[in-house]
């Protein structure tokens, strides 16, 4: 099934919505729940020894979710993350890295997501989380 | 409790090891366990509403993590961020943000901490979160 | 300021819709968002060693949350657990133990709570949680 | 792969480390990493509504997590439970119930395992977990 959002209303909103100074979170795939996010690394990313930072992998899951979230219910902003559990599983060390969020359950006031961080390319995910959004609540009768 | 490293000591490392283009985190206040980090944000920390976006929370907090266990241990560019489990209670919304991070338990292989984090003099906890990070093994008999 | 049930109706509720064939978990302080609730263990809730298990510490956990919810918004029987995040910190090694419940944050559609459990008297937590709640919505109006 | 240990050995081991008055976990699957663990649950197990409980639900991911770990490690009893982050996402009615675990990393010092929750036969999972293992460090040299 297809995303209520294109990729290029992703991008767009992206630019609008999550303003940087650096390089850029790219949507570069948007299914029913399922969202690829990729970031091409510079070294404001990287700690000693070119490890992509913690920080770095947690704002990509972020989007991600989003993202996922988006891809079922529309543009929303006023959707939040609620809570985020990652586990840091394997040193993260490359110039791009991608981010695969799925749906577990989305519902009136929750959505849950699974997320994959890697290396692109990597067989093994550097690190995984499982992210809560809580979404605003809708008018009844509307 | 007197820190390992100091408050000097933790700011000159975190302008080699967690480069930045924008605003830098700085450490307050350095403690036994305790480390408080400061970060006078930008529009790039923020997302529409005003509101300092999940990420930069996250940051804050692994941050202030960091300089939890240096606080303990001294200088260990080694320990890595192992879990991280984030909730988001209120927005977030001000100049300033605070991350305040005390350990919980230190051990051989792993350090937990708690972490607030809250617009800088405001009464209640943007988010909390509890940092796992993981210690480098130690030579036996070194 | 005071709960909205009292430790009676608390711990009456609690052997109606908590059954179990062993100890009961005995709720001992209810207040504004704070509940603490205790157990007289038996070999049942140990691991070889003589630890308190992983699971016993984590029921004790949920009931703690359930009733810092409780002493809110009064008995709800369909408020249910949305999200438990539980660090073991240290060998919990004793006969009673005791979870205290406290409120971080009640929203309209979300409880979040941290709760310590340790050995009764005990100086440190053996764990720590962080418990969501998710509560029913309420009719508008109403 | 095989596991490290057979099933029988993994239901023999759970009868004397993990003691009960009621219905045990049962071990029905062990392989490289993957264990799945099934409950027939009795009245005890329920909340009103017939919902299986959450602590339930917790108690049987941690089991399938630890045998995960036992697949690949072999009996280890001081291997303990560090990190459990547990997701409720659907009501979780019926008889059987059965947890699947997965090894996502396993290192020297901790297990990293993904576990979902559902009733025997269910499309859906109920509930989703995240579980980390802290492993005994072993003699170097051996």
């Amino acid at each position: 099934m297809a995303s209520r959002i294109s990729i290029e209303e992703a991008n767009d909103f992206m630019g609008i919505a999550f303003e940087t100074k650096g390089p850029r979170h790219v949507v570069t795939h948007l299914d029913d729940g399922h969202a690829v996010v990729r970031l091409e690394t510079d070294h404001t990313h990287l700690r000693p020894g070119g490890y992509i930072s913690g920080p770095t992998q947690m704002a990509l899951v972020d989007t991600a979710a989003y993202f996922s979230v988006m891809s079922l219910v529309g543009l929303e902003p006023m959707a939040v993350t609620s809570n985020l559990n990652m586990n840091f599983l394997r040193p993260c060390i490359g110039k791009t890295v991608v981010a695969d969020a799925r749906m577990l359950k989305i519902g009136v006031a929750l959505a849950v997501m699974e997320v994959d961080v890697r290396v692109e390319g990597a067989e093994k995910a550097a690190s995984h989380a499982i992210v809560t959004y809580a979404l605003p609540r809708k008018e009844t009768g509307a």
